[in-house]
């Protein structure tokens, strides 16, 4: 199933969501949004959290999203059982399977509360780089159509040539990143460009291999406002590993606006074969 | 209940768990383990992972836990519901879900798997630091009685003088911690030691205040092997905030064996108010 006439913007599209009766709601797959095996992960973590964000009994906002891969997506429809397990008095918490033919393929968990004006301070800055009007948009052949769903500047850390005899010695990406075409952020959009990376395995071992996301946490560090006042704007991402080791390793990205705000940390654990 | 007692470690006295039927099992606090409110997180944190290490279908070693705490832990029993949801050829999910009075206190995702050889690096390592035996063993009170179960010694960030007029200008702890008594490393050790640092916000602010884990992340980035390796030695940690805001903020460990293995890293979100 696809839409491809639908006058949604692409991300809006794919996290579309119908109720389905006894705590489900149901989706489907969108084109424009196919990863190597199966759609964009970034997509699927949004459509867990547009889950929740769209429940009648949903108190506040996103505070932080955790998402395990279990299985490939297949193209076509899921349903997501979607539950508020615990409702507290500022916050609250959701658990979710996603399913496809009653098998799991994508479980989350998810933290939504009421913030409160308190002491503040940002410790991770805006990296001194280009502005993004001063870069390319990058134009690498990645062999994923997702990637048209966004306009990518790299600063350091660009996609390595399929022809390089070796990677790089460090597994730092730091790039601009905005939907197209041009959407208002929101914590759907910003959820999916936290997965926007490509892997860090990738970039060290100097080439495209198996690799896939296990487990992704995305902890939300500013306001909704803070968000929508993103508008349309360029992000700036830098994404990093710790360490490779038994075909696993791990990633730790974070997400600042153009106006400096840290708007999220995105973590992952991926698998790797090399 | 407690089982002051018993001939086990805390930490295993701790996470004890027996069955209960219907693919659960039954545990309870023990007081060793006394927070300001309720059990230790970190020892919720193990005891979750521990009902998946001794489930009999348990494919391969931990490689992430993500723990949500939803409500306060009572002193007293519990039930842990634990379910595979997805078993692969070399990977498995897990979901748990922790009950007192059939409500939901703590939920947690689980990805357990197979590693095999590839190819290896690290990319944070261990800072070079003092040797445990030249810091001294920390004797600040902090009001709770699980402290007494390790011995950490602060390299820097170490607890605020409640008398301090103001906090630290950056987030970052670095400490060597072990277990006490002595005991040999695992993933349930390595899951509760993850969790050992006080909060972020306590450093900034200059004092204690209302703070808890919300959620927490740990990937683990060594094999079980490695993991033995560090026999009951110190593994040093280095912890930090990214952005405090509208009562919430991030944190982020690293968590070294004293031979240089960066055995896991420990994502949290927790709120404070200040």
């Amino acid at each position: 199933m696809s839409s491809q006439d639908s006058p949604l913007h692409p991300i809006d599209d794919a996290v579309a969501l119908e109720p389905a009766g006894d705590g489900r709601v149901r989706g489907r797959t969108v084109d424009a949004w196919a990863n190597m095996v199966g759609p964009f992960g970034g997509t699927t973590a949004a459509t867990m959290l547009q889950a929740v964000l769209q429940h009648p009994d949903r108190l506040g906002d996103p505070l932080s999203l955790t998402v395990n891969f279990a299985g490939p997506v297949a193209y076509g429809g899921f349903d997501i059982a979607v539950r508020p397990v615990r409702t507290n008095r500022s916050s609250q918490h959701w658990s979710l399977e996603m399913t496809q033919d009653d098998q799991v393929v994508t479980t989350a968990t998810v933290v939504t509360g009421k913030r409160r004006e308190t002491w503040s301070d940002t410790e991770a800055h805006l990296p001194d780089v280009p502005a993004p009007e001063d870069l390319e948009t990058s134009e690498d052949f990645r062999g994923v159509k997702w990637v048209e769903n966004y306009d990518i500047r790299f600063v350091e850390g660009a996609v390595p040539d399929q022809s390089s005899e070796e990677g790089a010695a460090e597994s730092t990406t730091t790039m601009w990143v905005r939907d197209l075409p041009d959407r208002p952020l929101d914590h759907v959009s910003l959820t999916a460009l936290c997965d926007t990376f490509f892997p860090r395995s990738f970039l060290r071992v100097g080439r495209a291999i198996p690799a896939g996301t296990v487990t992704l946490s995305i902890y939300f560090l500013a306001t909704a406002e803070e968000i929508a006042a993103q508008g349309a704007g360029f992000l700036l991402g830098r994404d990093h590993a710790h360490r490779f080791h038994g075909n696993y390793h791990d990633a730790t990205a974070r997400m600042w606006g153009r106006d400096g705000t840290l708007l999220a940390m995105s973590h992952q654990l991926a698998y790797f074969k090399a």
